[in-house]
């Protein structure tokens, strides 16, 4: 399996509340449409005042098969959708993207 | 539960091979020490040529009751330790670290 992990900023000048709101209530249903995902989990970020926490707003983590599913799903006309949808909300000039296999250690 | 999402890059000079190597064998088992984790996760960073992938090489998630119990185990030998062992294989200027509420969307 591959865990795609999506670390995302809000849009400037937006509210941390609107954020955490559009992305759950609004973005999630459409970014659960993208054909592969085995499992999908947005993490958001809680403000907590704390020595070296980045000022990133979340991360969203979606399971595939495999790297060829993760490719078919950023053709497929649902990624595009949900990628225009993220122009609402996110920072897009600043996400950062990973493709990552998991080793769990206390499971 | 909070779960903490620390992003990481491997030491200038390190190789990827090494890297993975050293988080998976030796800095694992010294990290699942720290005392409150619930459960513990590294995602390994596969090298894939795909747009928009950023450059880090991974991101540990370790999730605990509650903030508190994220600032006893900052607190603990157990944690002074793992940050020692961090540093022979992490670019510790680069890291990021972000505390979260997980929203499960497709479970």
């Amino acid at each position: 399996m591959i865990k795609v992990i999506y670390i995302i900023r809000r849009k400037p000048g937006m509210s941390a509340e609107d954020f955490h709101r559009y992305w759950r209530e609004v973005h999630g249903p459409i970014a659960a449409r993208i054909p592969g995902m085995r499992r999908y989990v947005q993490s958001h970020a809680v403000a907590v005042d704390m020595v070296g926490s980045s000022d990133y707003d979340g991360a969203a983590e979606a399971w595939f098969d495999d790297v060829d599913a993760v490719r078919q799903a950023l053709a497929s006309p649902e990624y595009a959708a949900a990628r225009e949808d993220e122009a609402r909300f996110i920072d897009l000039g600043r996400t950062m993207l990973i493709l990552t296999e998991e080793v769990p250690v206390i499971a």
